[in-house]
């Protein structure tokens, strides 16, 4: 449907359209909903998509999104430095961040290696990672990429490439979710938690 | 969650939870898309936003959204201008417009009654109807409002208001939708479907 009688919009269902998740019928009642609000509502969310994107700054360390050269985790003096968990993008240093359960600091690949869509080791963070390993400052890399081949070969590559640099590299286990039942985990899934079995006194 | 390492991106994110069916979440992930995509895209969405509301026109007439003074379909010489579908909001001018069989105009209350809601019948568009009814051009109402007990009421009200002033009033019929099958309709539907019949030579 595309009988829209007025431009602004039919401009504002298209960019709305461009967001993933939205189609165009979402699109029309986000942007009737916008109508029925106060001016200064849309110009508050227009504001804030323009100045997200124009002003927005990466951590110069981790390249995790913040506001200043170096972002809160890294600058943070109680964390352990030495310990570096490599994720593939902010939603993953949040979510670790919400367990509560890493002190540690963080390095943000911006991606994982996908050669179906043209992303190679040189579109990611990798150099500046493979530096944090040269200064030696750098104890243990713990891998908490997607459990997927991309994932995976990302893994591999970054193995090849800091094993002789880093003290230690890990990976955050895999297995049954906490909660779940047996019959329900994937073969793959359960497979790995009985071959990656630990020592019961450690489950606590 | 609340480990936002940025303010912009807290900003951005609360400002899109505030928009319907949109969650943290969802939020998120779309705050993380327009930081992948181009800074014109951001751009040109956060402006259509900002635009859509500081420089929305109704159509003096029929209250549809317009950039005009009068819409395109109030302007249309071709329609039938004495016959007037009165409507929720423009979503249904819409819908109505896409089925491309009505040639007449449209009269967008902006809501209905609902006492619940505190709306009544002078936060409405219902005035510029009487006028337009009073002014003696029409010669059918359509009545186009959900069939809801607000709708019924707000029907009703019209009803009263504009009966002596219009030579019909009408409603959209109500019965088993094309292709549905009866045992999947529910009573009302169906019982209305067949209170309602129409001579068989007419459903062609």
């Amino acid at each position: 449907m595309n009988t829209y009688s007025s431009r602004l919009l039919e401009d504002a269902v298209n960019e709305l359209t461009r967001l993933p998740g939205i189609g165009r019928r979402t699109a029309l009642r986000l942007a009737l909903h916008l109508l029925r609000q106060d001016a200064q509502r849309s110009e508050a969310l227009g504001n804030a998509i323009i100045r997200l994107r124009s002003e927005v700054r990466y951590c110069s360390r981790c390249h995790n999104i913040s506001d200043v050269e170096i972002c809160a985790i890294c600058a943070d003096h109680r964390r352990d430095h030495t310990v570096v968990c490599v994720v593939e993008d902010i939603r993953d240093v949040m979510a670790i961040e919400n367990t509560g359960q890493f002190r540690g600091v963080y390095h943000v690949l911006g991606g994982v290696i996908s050669p179906m869509d043209g992303i190679g080791p040189g579109d990611l963070n990798i150099a500046s990672l493979e530096q944090r390993a040269v200064e030696g400052t750098v104890s243990e890399l713990i891998m908490a990429l997607p459990a997927t081949t991309e994932g995976d070969t990302t893994n591999f590559y970054l193995y090849k490439r800091l094993h002789e640099k880093v003290g230690t590299i890990s990976a955050i286990s895999r297995g049954v979710a906490i909660g779940d039942d047996l019959e329900f985990a994937d073969e793959v899934t359960l497979g790995k938690s009985i071959l990656n079995r630990v020592p019961y006194h450690k489950t606590f």
